[in-house]
């Protein structure tokens, strides 16, 4: 088969995006599919596939036209991706399929989500700035977390996917730390994505991220807001607030509403575009 | 800029191929394009470029039409690949660019090597058996290494680059034991790849591979050649002899000639392949 593609990242957080406008090029996009397709070395290689669609071709009646169907690089389907919905945005206002002067509404498993995007705000490549209203996160208790033999306090955060925020002195170490993360298994039922946070100054923190399911990644745009708010709560922080959030993929800039709204902020990039004949 | 490409796999050694059949394509292939290439998230990603070009366009005069310009991923040019060259080799036969039928010439910064192809011999993906002939090992002295306060004898085989075969009880260890391999600097000047060995059976083993630059691979095709030829060492086998090597990534088979020559064979298969805009 044949089909266009497009190849993009957002902090280094990379997408397949495959357009198919209507959804009649790949059907109900089958999981051994998208998983042989994100498959680093016997495919082509990404942390997700993204499916550009009508909301129309999906049967869903929104206000927003496009849809991101989202896919994890295992094939399953996702409700939501910070930086994937940036990336996919990113591309819609490339490509004319909307009206990049006015907030973009866009569809998700999640809901709508709304997306700004400020062209050529910074330098160089990922110069593009592409803003993502998250909603409100779900604060709650602390908890436990542990690995190789350590233990700390964890902030127990919701934003879409469960998280445990944890501050430590240096990140030097958490990379033998991060290995194989111990949880409450009656506070996370669901697992969870446990984030490591070094204070670099004021409104400015440092961290890594175990996701549940990929091990250490370069960045993971869920985790950024649950740092950005378990911080803003350290700091018994005033809102409206921004944190900028160092990844080991990039920057991100979180900022935290007066009316509770998570905005995660940062660059987007397309590598490359073209068509594939898919021969295995 | 625009250009063709393919996406192939030896054993889950991967390979961007970019057809440029006269060099006039992609100019001298600049290195830091090639390093963007290959970076797997913010790029395409892949362990090597294989720039197809015939010996003319290289101004070398060869009785091998086609030469393989390899590139490892940070860009930098290298004379061989025992799996880059394998699937060089079938795209060129997929293509009618060689005569399939009779052995296949291929020039290298490390000279002509010939490959022979034979087609569906095995079933499914990578059914395609393409065997190189590696020419002579140079077996030297035993040496040792270490890793993680343990320490062993190794055979030292140079194959086109330097290896130390190492035979332990179970490969379930070299997990971690293969992180940070230490070696003798005077024997290794120029660094060393480090094989642990565990046997399978007669005529068998499994193999893992720490490579100097990279860290452990999926699968190492000099690698492999060096594991059969301290293997036989050991076994004291009368040639010819024909090992099973099991990498991470599949099954080769290698064989030791009675001429002293190491004939590498295993799958390679071409997963995609299209035209690409390269935006960044």
């Amino acid at each position: 088969m044949t089909f266009a593609w497009l190849k993009g990242h957002g902090t280094e957080n990379d997408f397949l995006l495959l357009p198919d406008h209507d959804g009649t090029v790949h059907g109900h996009l089958d999981e051994a599919f998208v998983a042989d397709l994100c498959d680093r070395r016997r495919g082509i290689g990404a942390d997700g596939v993204i499916r550009v669609i009508r909301s129309s071709a999906m049967g869903i009646d929104s206000d927003a036209e496009w849809f991101m169907d989202y896919r994890n690089a295992d094939g399953s389907a996702s409700e939501m991706c910070g930086n994937g919905i940036r990336v996919f945005a990113l591309h819609l206002a490339h490509d004319g399929l909307v009206d990049a002067d006015h907030p973009i509404p866009i569809g998700t498993r999640d809901g709508i989500k709304t997306v700004e995007i400020d062209f050529e705000k910074g330098s160089g490549e990922g110069a593009d700035i592409i803003s993502v209203d998250l909603g409100a996160p779900e604060i709650r208790e602390t908890s436990k977390v542990g690995a190789n033999g350590h233990a700390w306090e964890a902030q127990h955060i919701a934003t879409g996917n469960p998280h445990a925020v944890v501050f430590v002195d240096s990140l030097d170490d958490a990379g033998t730390l991060i290995d194989e993360p111990e949880y409450d298994q009656d506070t996370y039922p669901d697992g969870v994505n446990i984030e490591f946070v070094e204070r670099q100054g004021a409104k400015h923190v440092a961290m890594r991220v175990h996701e549940r399911g990929s091990g250490e990644t370069r960045s993971c745009g869920t985790g950024a807001c649950a740092v950005g708010i378990a911080t803003a709560l350290a700091d018994q922080a005033d809102r409206p607030v921004t944190y900028q959030v160092d990844v080991p993929g990039g920057t991100v800039h979180v900022t935290w509403t007066e009316d509770n709204r998570m905005i995660l902020a940062g660059p987007a990039v397309i590598v490359a575009r073209g068509e594939m004949e898919w021969i295995v």
